[in-house]
C-alpha cells in the first residue's frame, strides 16, 4: 500500500473512512518511512529496529539490489538478531503474528523461535497457484504446523479476484484481542496481512463496490477491517490501554498499476526504488486518551520506530550491545516533540539516499536497468525526471543530487550545485552520512544463497494433511536479483 | 491553487488547517472542475454558469487555444451575458467583487456594468512592474475608479515575495460582511485574490512561514483568512444564513513549479491542459446547520454550477433564454444526491474531452507546440505519458482515448480499444457528445483582438491621482495565443 493510497492521505476516491477516522481520533504521520523498498527487508527492520544491512536482510551478489525472501531462499533472520517479540516476552507479553512473516521459511527462522507464541498466517508471499512438482504452493501455518495451502485449502480465485483471507485474518485478530483481554494478559499483535500485494483480491462482499477496482476493493476491505479491530477494542474497553500503529511495508508497486497497484500520491516512483515513492508510507497512531485526536507529526519516523517506541510502551529499553536505528516515537506522539534524526534510504548494501530536515540527497540513483525497463518493467510508470529515475546506476556521492522536500516532494527539482543553499545543506548532510558510515557494521548477508530444494515442499504437519512433497536435490547458487 | 494544495487533499505539508477544518464542518467535493484550464474564461463561466465557447470568453485565432484577458485585449463579458450578480439583485442582494475581475478591462465591461454594486481590485493580473511608457502598471479600483497602480501604490517586493494584498482583500471582506449583517440585506460577495498567481507574494506575518516555500506561505495565508472570513460569519451569527464554497480557478501553474507553482496531487500536468491536473479543482462547500459535517461528494461540479446553486439559494430560476452549462448543486450537497451530468473540457473553441461518470474520453490531446516545449514551457514537468502529453496537437475523433478515473486518476493507462470496457463506456460517451455538439451554439470570440492603446493608461480617477498615461496609436491585431 502507498502513501496516497487512504483518503487522509489525498487517495481522490476517498474511500477509507475507518483508516481516516483513526487519523481523526489519534495522530497522522506525513514523514513516515520504511527501512527498504521491499517487503521481507521492510519486515526484518520493523522486527530488529536496525537496518536490514545491519540485521542480514540484503544481498551482496551485485550493487545496490533489492532481494527478499522467495520459496527458494536459503537465509533468514539470524538467531543473533534480537526480535521485539522476544523482548517484549520479558515484560509479560503473549505476542502473536498474523498474515506473512517473511523472515524465512526454513525451520531455524519459524516465527516461533523468534519469540512469537502464535502464528497464523504463511511464510511467503501468497503467489501462485503453483503446480507442486516444479514449485510447491504456499503453505499456511497456524502456530508450529502447516494446516493447509493457498490456492489448495485458502482459495484465491485469480479470475474474479475472491479471497476470503482477510475476513480470515481479520476474525483471527478479533479472536486473539478477546482471549488476550479475558486472561487480562498484555499482548502484542502484528496484523501482517497479505493484501493489497498482487496478487489482488479481496472477499465477496468487497468485489466491485471501489471505484478504484479490485485494488479499491482490497483497500475497502482492510479498512473496514481496521474499523472492527479498533471497534473492538474500545468494545472490551482496553482502548485507552491499547496502542495501534497502521503502516505498510513499501511504497506501493506502480508496476501493478492501475488495475492491481496502488497510489504514492504524488511522490516519485514506487515500490522497488529509493525515491519518495518508494518509500515513504501511510502512518497513523492512535492510543485515545493519550495521543491527542486529529494530531499531525512532521516527525520523520521509520517503521523501525516501532521497534524502540514498542519497547519503550512495555517498559523496556532497547538491547545495548548493538546499534539500534529506531527511535522512541513516543515524545513526538505524546508531547508533540520533534526528534532530530535522519532518514536513510536502502537499496540492498548501497546507502542510495539520505534525508536530513527537508533535505534528501541522492548519493545514488536507479531505478531498473535498461534491460529489465525495455521488458516492460517500470517503476516510475508515466514519469520520467531526466538524470533522476535513472536506468543505469549513476553515483552521486562527489556532488549529491539535492532535493527540497517541503517545496518539491515529487523529486523533480534538484537545487543548483553553485547555490548557496546547496553548500549549506550539504554541510550539514555530509556530517550526518560520514558518522552513518564510520560506525556502520554490515550484518552477514543473508539474501544471497537460492536453492530450490529448501522449498515449502514438506513443512511441519504436511504429513497430518497428506500434503508432504518430494524436494529435489539440493543445488544452491547465488540468487538472482535484478532490480 | 491545485487540487493537490490543501491538507484535506493530501498535501505533504498539510498547512491548511482552516480549511480542513471548513471541510470538516461542510462538504468535500473530490471531482469539481473549472470550465477552462485558465483564469479569465474559467471566471467567465463561474458569472454566467456558461461555458466559455458560449459566452465568448475563447478564441479562433488558432485551433484549441487558451486565452485570456491581458491589458491589450479589446474584448470583455459581452452585455447579452447575464451575469450572475445582475440576477441576484433582483432578489435584493448586495454584489461586492473583491480581487481580480479579469472579464475586461475597458469601460464597458467594468464589473459595475454588469451587475455588481461594489468593487475593491483589479482588471487584470498582478504581473509587473512596468515603466509606465511601453507598458502601464495595473489599476487597483475601488468601485468605478482606480485608486493605484500594482507597485506604485500597492507595493509588491518581487525580491523578498511580501505583498500586504491578501490581508487588504481579505479586510475588505470583513468590512463587508459587517456592513451587510447591519443594514440586515442580503449579500453576494465574490472573493476573487489575486494569490497565488505568480508572481507569488504573501505578507510579512506569513513569509518564511511555509515548508514549502513562498508559495506554501501565500497558501498558508488564504488558509487564514478563510478561517477569519468564517469566524466572522460564526461571530456575527450568519453562519446558519451563508452559503459559503472555496475552489480555484485552474489547476496549478506546474510551470511555474517549485518555487512559485502548487500541486495537482497525483493528476497529470497542470493549468492550460485539460488532463485532470489543468482542470479539477479544491471545491469545499459550508454551511453549517444545512450541509451535513464531514460531507463527502463524488457530484461531478463545476465551477459554471456555482451560478446556478447561487439563484436556487435566493430563491431565482435561471435565464430560460439561453444555454444554461451550471446545474443546482443543492439535491447534492442537501441531500447527498448524485445527479447525472458530464463535464467538458474545451481550450478555446475545442472540446478536447470529456467526462461521464469515472470514463474520460479524449477527443484531442495537446499539452503545448514543440516550439514553446523547446523554449522550457513544460506544463507537465517530470510527466510524459506516450501519446497522452503530446506535443503536437493530436486528433482522436474516430477513436477516443479512454481512461478510468477511478483506476487511473492520473491518465497514464488508456483502456484497450477493443476491450469490452472500451466499447460500452464509448456507446454512452458518444451520445453525450453529438448532443452537446449538435445544440452548441458558440458566442462571438471576445479574445481575438489585442491592441496596446486599449491597455490601462488612463482608467477613470487617473486625473484625480495625477496617474494618466499617454496611449499609444491604436493599432489592432489578431492576439497571438501560443498554447
Amino acid at each position: 500500500m502507498g502513501w496516497g493510497d487512504l483518503g487522509a492521505f489525498g487517495e481522490p476516491s476517498k474511500e477509507t473512512p475507518n483508516l481516516d477516522q483513526m487519523a481523526s481520533e489519534g495522530m497522522l504521520f506525513l514523514d513516515f518511512y520504511t527501512a527498504n523498498p521491499l517487503c521481507s527487508p521492510s519486515r526484518a527492520a520493523l522486527l530488529t529496529g536496525r537496518l536490514p544491512v545491519r540485521n542480514g536482510f540484503y544481498t551482496t551478489n551485485a550493487h545496490a539490489r533489492n532481494a527478499y525472501t522467495p520459496q527458494d531462499i536459503v537465509g533468514g533472520i539470524p538467531d543473533s538478531e534480537l526480535l521485539l517479540p522476544e523482548l517484549l516476552k520479558k515484560a509479560g507479553y503473549i505476542n502473536k503474528i498474523i498474515g506473512k512473516w517473511h523472515l524465512g521459511h526454513r525451520p531455524q527462522f519459524h516465527p516461533l523461535k523468534h519469540g512469537f507464541d502464535e502464528w497464523f498466517g504463511s511464510p511467503n508471499c501468497h503467489f501462485g497457484p503453483f503446480d507442486n512438482r516444479v514449485l510447491p504452493n504456499i503453505p499456511v501455518y497456524r502456530d508450529w504446523e502447516m494446516i493447509g495451502r493457498y490456492y489448495e485449502d485458502f482459495k484465491i480465485d485469480l479470475k474474479t479476484g475472491e479471497a476470503n483471507l482477510t475476513q480470515i485474518y481479520l476474525q483471527e485478530a478479533l479472536d486473539f484481542i478477546s482471549k488476550q483481554q479475558a486472561s487480562q494478559q498484555p499482548f502484542f499483535l502484528y496484523w501482517a496481512i497479505d493484501a493489497t500485494h498482487a496478487p489482488v483480491y479481496a472477499s465477496k462482499h468487497f468485489l466491485g463496490t471501489s471505484q478504484r477496482g479490485l485494488y479499491g476493493d482490497a483497500v475497502r476491505e482492510i479498512d473496514d477491517s481496521i474499523g472492527k479491530i479498533l471497534k473492538h477494542l474500545q468494545k472490551l474497553g482496553i482502548s485507552e490501554n491499547t496502542f495501534v500503529f497502521f503502516t505498510s511495508d513499501n511504497g506501493a508497486a506502480l508496476i501493478s498499476a492501475p488495475k492491481q497497484g496502488g497510489s504514492n500520491g504524488r511522490f516519485l516512483c514506487g515500490k522497488q526504488t529509493t525515491f519518495e515513492g518508494g518509500m515513504r508510507e501511510p502512518a497513523i497512531a492512535w492510543w485515545p486518551g493519550h495521543i491527542p485526536a486529529g494530531g499531525v507529526s512532521h516527525q520523520l519516523g521509520n517503521v523501525m520506530d516501532l521497534f524502540t517506541t514498542s519497547l519503550s510502551l512495555a517498559g523496556l529499553q532497547p538491547p545495548s550491545d548493538r546499534q539500534i536505528d529506531g527511535i522512541d516515537l513516543l515524545p513526538a506522539m505524546l508531547q508533540g516533540k520533534l526528534i532530530d534524526r535522519p532518514i536513510f534510504y536502502y537499496r540492498g548494501n548501497e546507502m542510495m539516499a539520505v534525508r536530513v530536515g527537508l533535505y534528501k540527497a541522492h548519493y545514488w540513483t536507479w531505478s531498473n536497468s535498461w534491460e529489465e525497463y525495455s521488458k516492460g518493467i517500470d517503476f516510475c510508470p508515466g514519469q520520467n525526471v531526466s538524470g533522476v529515475t535513472t536506468h543505469t546506476q549513476e553515483e552521486h556521492t562527489n556532488l549529491p543530487l539535492l532535493f527540497h522536500l517541503g517545496r518539491d516532494p515529487g523529486e523533480k527539482y534538484p537545487l543548483s550545485f553553485a547555490s548557496d543553499e546547496y553548500q549549506r545543506a550539504m554541510e550539514q548532510i555530509s556530517v550526518v552520512v560520514q558518522q552513518h558510515k564510520v560506525t556502520m557494521v554490515p550484518g552477514e548477508p543473508q539474501l544471497n544463497v537460492c536453492d530450490k530444494a529448501v522449498m515449502n515442499w514438506s513443512p511441519p504437519g504436511c504429513e497430518k494433511l497428506g500434503k508432504c512433497l518430494k524436494p529435489p536435490k539440493s543445488d544452491p547458487k547465488k540468487c538472482f536479483w535484478p532490480h
